[in-house]
Order: C-alpha cells, then structure tokens, then sequence
C-alpha cells in the first residue's frame, strides 16, 4: 500500500484471523471460530471486542445449533456498511467504477470514456468519477477511505507504482500518489487479472481454497495464483503467466517473440486477425466472427475450437505445476463459451495429470463492474497487515 | 513425520527461527540473527541457550567485524556431529544410504542389490544397510536417531505412506511403520524429487531463496517446487509436474496417457527407443546412443537436441507459472550435458517471459549419493515443528 492515509484495522494475529475468516465466510460461532484459527475460546472473544466497539461485528441473536446443544451461541458477523470501498478499472478508453462494502458487495457503480489515455487524464478521470460514485450517498462519502484500483500491466503494489502497462503505454507512473491528490482517499493499485483473483479468493469461488487459480480470456490471456492462502508474484515478479506458456513449438509468433504461446493461438485479436485471413474479409468484427462459428461457418468455428484446445492445455499445464483446489475461467471471451467452453475442458481433461485431473475448472462471463469490484477487494485487504494470511491460509495451514 | 520415536527438538518460533538459518547459511553472529529474523538480540541470545546446553550450537571465537567496529561478538554455529541421520534411496533393484551430519554433510556411504522389490525384502536390506553405515562409527551408532527415505511415486510424508510408486509396483505400503520396526529409528518418507529438492533448498544452490526449482532428468522427468519457503504439494497431492507439460500437441504419446509431454519427448527411454529405431538396433545400450550422439552421428545427436528442446521448454514454463530464484537441472542423464544443455538453454531462453529470464539455470549431475543425501535432509528437518518455516522463508518474508 503506498499511501499513509490508512493504516491497517487490524495487526494482532488473532484479530486478523478473526476478522479475515468472517469477512470471507459469514458469520460464525466464537466456538467455530475458535476451532478454525486455533485460538482459544478466550482469545476469540478479547479479539472481537475492539472490533465490536468499533462497529465492524456485531453478535447476531443467539441461536442453538441442535436441540440439546448446550448454551444458546451468539454468532459474530461483519457489519457489511461499516465502511465502502471504491474500486476502479482503468482500461485504455473508459474508467469502470463501483463502491463495494466490506465484504465487497456492489452497491454503486459508475463508467466513463477516457480520451487521452496519460496517467494525468486518467487521474483527473478517476478523481470525477469518484465523486460521482461517493455522492450517490451520504453513507459512501462518509465510510469511504480507501480507493483501490486495478489495471493492466507490471504494478508494484508495495509503491503504488505502474512499472510498466503495454496496453496503456505507461511506465514508471507513481498512480497511487497521482490518485490520492486527486481523490483524498488512500490507494493501492494492482494488476487487473491479480485484484480480480483476490477479489474472487477473498468473496467469491476461491473461498476457503488454499491453491487457487484464476485464469481470464479476451485480447490478452492472463492468470493469478494462489498458494498456500498467499498471491503468488514471482521472484522477478513474473507468476502465471499462463499466456505465454508454449503450447505447439510449430504455433505462430507471439508479440513476447516466442513461438507457440497461449497467447498467440487463443486471444481474440488472433482469432479475428485469422479468420479475416480465411474469409478474406479484412473488416469482420469479433461479433461477426462469432457469428459466423455460430452458424457453423467451418473457418471460424474451427478456429474457436483451435483457441480453446491451446487454452485447456495451458490450463492443464497450470494446474499439473501448482496443483490448485480449483480454477475458475473468466474474460470477455467467455461469451463464446458455447465455441470454446467444449475444447477448453476436453484438451484440460486430456493433459491434466493424474489426481489433478480432479481440480474443477468453472467458466463464467466477467462483466466489467468485477474489474472494479477487484479493485475494491485489494482496497479492502489494506484493513490488514501486509503479509497477513487469508481465511484459507488460516485454516489450511 | 510417521513415527513418535523423535519429536522436533525446536518448537518455540524463535528457536526454530535460529536454528534454520544457522543450519542453512554456517555461523552468524547474534546481531546478524537478530537482523535477519527480525528478533531482539535478547530474544535471540535466549532462544539460543538451550541449543548451547544442548550441544547443537557453540559459540565461536570472539572476532572483530571491522576496525573499531565495537565490542568483539561471538558468532553461533552448529556442531555438525551433534547428531547423525541416516538417508537412504529405495530403487528398484539397488539401496543407496548415507550417514549425513546436521548440516547434511555425507560422512559415510553405502549401497546394496536389491533382489526382490517387495516392501519387506527392502525393508529387510534397509535394515542391514543401516547397521552396517552405523558400523562405521560409534559416534553414528549413538548419534542417530532418525531415519529419512526417499523413493519414487506418490508419498505422504505425514503418515510414512507409499499411496503409489509406479515404478517400484507398491501401493498403500506403510513404510515408515516396516522401516522403524526394521532399525528401531524415527523415520520420515518422501518422493526422492522432492527430498533432493529439500537438500538443494537447505543445504545447496537453493539456500536463501524464497522460490526454488529442481529438475531431474533421466528415465523420467521430475521436478519439485519451493514457494515462498516451502514445498509445493499441491491441491490433490500432484504439484510440479514439469515431465506431464504438454510441449507438442502432435508429439508421441506418453505413459500417462496424453500426447507431447515433455517426458515423451526427454526421457532417455524415450530417446533410446528412438534412436533404436532410427539406426534399425534394438539392442543399443543408452551408452552407445550417447556414444553415437558424441561422434556427431545425426539421427543421434539431433535426437538429444530434440529432447533438450522438450525440456528448455518446459522449464520455460514452470518459470513463467511460478516466478522461482533459480533453477537447477540434475540427473543420470546431465552426464550427456554436452549434448542436452545447449538447446535445453537455448530453449529456455526464448521461452522465459520477460524478467522471468533471469532466472538462472544451472544444471549438473547427479551421483547416487546424493539421492541418499535427500533422504537424510527430510530427517533433519523433522528436528522442526511440521510447518515451520526454512531459513529463506523466515529472511524473506
């Protein structure tokens, strides 16, 4: 996090356990959460109190879990208005928006073009589109204090700084400190595909996984990954980049300069770029190119299935190096689940290596408001310490 | 750890904390300690002190750093006899063992036929190989009291079960419960890659690292990953599988059951029966083919370089997913590095993405022993507590 403005909620290792585990997975009993951290029950209790005091649980009404169970329990759970979050995705012509609670539920969202794509328009931009977002109620602009944005490229989350974004030309931005003049709040900045992966770890499928994998399909092919409760960032800070995995030395060149990559066979732009080869018709769109595999056009319902067989196949290979729980599939592409979605899994069941071929793959659409929302995710991760262990890791391990 | 022969003689974190890295990195003075696991000198001077009691640690002559650099310290190291622990490598028709110090240093070796691969005829010649490697000393006969064997296939390391070994034919064998009954030592079992991959991670090129990855080439191709100080196990048991990474889509088909994975391609099985085909001689020896390869014959040594390829490839990959320090290479058949390490290099680097490629790549090969040498490193550390973390980890992160 690059901004002093907030300072992590929690920092005692029982408080951080407490809390990550009943943001992640809803309320429950001082006794279960006892059971899941490993703490006692006494060290549950004295670490709920400053966060009860301070309006971030409260104790539902008590329940019995069984006839005879013994003493009424109250469960603890988060109080999900006690603080919002605003996420942004910046892209290379529009900035999505949304203001997410604190267990990142959507409750605003907002989109804007963006005309010149420089970090100082997109900073302006975002500025405007935040006030628009906090004015939609009194309760955001009040419980608002952290802005969390997610983008394409190479970010070091620990400066604020975008090394290097490709798509937007940007390198060496110090965002965090562009975006806190021009909002007020305090901001983290990530990759788009590792926020979305957080975002989805922390309140969607990957609850409770300890290895996890997110991989997303469109212009480019990216992934994220989870090991043991944690983001992986590499050494160099290269991780699952599963689009520049090779998956036929004889493929064509991708614009990494390798050959055979993810990438190269499997994104749209060379989906369409190779189907106006084949039809000789340089002005197809992406919408007409998949029309035209929905009519059974051989073309380009070959080449749909071509970009998936790659696709399962770097997945598999994902998943025979990590070996995560699960994996979900998200991206624009995913609209042409019905193209891709059948050689995607046949070339994944195919080359997944023996146990792991029991890792479920899911795909789903990935509607712009979840870029934002992984923004906001990342925002919300700033309540604890850097290094802090998710839920998962908790309990796993 | 299967056995309660012996218990961690760490638990508390600090101590655990001291003692690794003086393990891992040789003597450090209390102030370096202090510096690198982020203790109080106090603390460090107090988790110390038992280990000194206790024999493991001394302290070495008072030393000067630099010129009027304050009061002379004491750096702390291990005694590298304080203890002795016996690795050994179960193949199919040999045992290979070693008696190693603490700081995993062979000091005797030893190897026997294997006549029968049943779990009882090697648990058996287990046994009398230990005797006679204790035999050699009597500071090994009293100094021992652990036990670490490292053998193909799929292991658990917790209950001291073989689930599976393809190539040993065993299933479900209750190992560590055979072994201890057959030498009356505490002992541990792991999959041989991964045991190399732990000595190479404590004791060898991977010493402070974070990220770390081993291969092994041979009659198959493994590898076992360190990520962010431990061992990747994966989801379901299966992580790291360099040798199933699909490298050719139209490559031969290989034992798993899918086409082109590197181990179709790399394995010396699968070079040797090539080049059998190619010069119409079913009864060449890997020697010969090596031979041939050597005297420039081409259907012989573009077979290696086809099979380096395969495995720069595949290296490429597990760097690009996983991001680690450092690499290295080692196995039976990095005897035929002359042929194999150009393109293996050659391959790696045009598929390494972006930063990823500079990760270094070292490969060289690997004597018996050192199979052995892994087995011992898995009982060393079952001195620590099951999830404790390695020196890297703790200086990391």
């Amino acid at each position: 996090m690059s901004s002093n403005l907030s300072r992590p909620l929690v920092t005692a290792p029982a408080e951080t356990a407490v809390l990550a585990l009943l943001l992640a997975e809803g309320p429950l009993s001082r006794v279960e959460l006892a059971r899941r951290t490993g703490l006692s029950s006494t060290a549950v209790t004295k670490a709920a109190r400053p966060l009860i005091d301070d309006g971030y649980l409260y104790e539902l009404p008590p329940e019995r879990t069984a006839p005879g169970a013994g003493r009424p329990v109250n469960p603890l759970a988060v109080v999900p208005d006690r603080e919002f979050f605003v996420g942004v995705k910046i892209s290379i012509d529009q900035v999505f928006g949304a203001v997410c609670d604190l267990r990142a539920g959507i409750r605003a969202t907002a989109v804007r073009p963006l005309d010149a794509c420089t970090p100082e328009a997109a900073a302006a931009l975002v500025g405007e589109l935040v006030d628009e977002l906090l004015d939609a109620d009194p309760a955001f602009r009040d419980g608002t204090r952290h802005l969390g944005v997610a983008m394409n490229g190479d970010v070091d989350r620990d400066s604020g700084t975008v090394r290097r974004s490709g798509l937007l030309g940007w390198r060496d931005v110090p965002l965090a400190d562009l975006l806190t003049a021009a909002t007020g709040l305090a901001v983290t900045v990530e990759n788009d595909v590792r926020a979305l992966t957080v975002a989805e770890h922390w309140f969607g499928e990957g609850v409770g996984t300890g290895y996890f994998a997110l991989v997303t399909i469109g212009s480019g092919i990216g992934s994220a990954l989870v090991v043991n409760g944690r983001l992986l960032t590499g050494a160099y800070g290269v991780a699952g980049e599963v689009g520049h995995i090779c998956v036929d030395p004889a493929g064509p060149r991708c614009r990494c300069g390798a050959h055979g990559c993810v990438e190269a066979i499997a994104s749209t732009d060379a989906i369409l770029a190779d189907v106006r080869d084949l039809t000789a018709n340089p002005d197809l769109t992406l919408d007409e190119v998949v029309g035209l595999a929905r009519d059974g056009r051989p073309a380009a319902r070959e080449r749909f299935a071509r970009a998936g067989h790659a696709i399962g196949v770097g997945i598999a290979t994902l998943v025979n190096v990590i070996g995560p729980e699960r994996v979900v599939v998200s991206g624009e592409a995913v609209d042409a689940y019905d193209l891709l979605g059948r050689p995607i899994q046949d070339a994944y069941a195919a080359h997944a290596f023996g146990a792991a071929s029991r890792c479920p793959l899911s795909l789903r659409p990935l509607p712009w408001e979840d870029w934002a929302r992984g923004g906001a995710a990342v925002a919300i991760q700033a309540l604890f310490p850097q290094d802090a262990p998710t839920a998962a890791a908790i309990t796993v391990g």
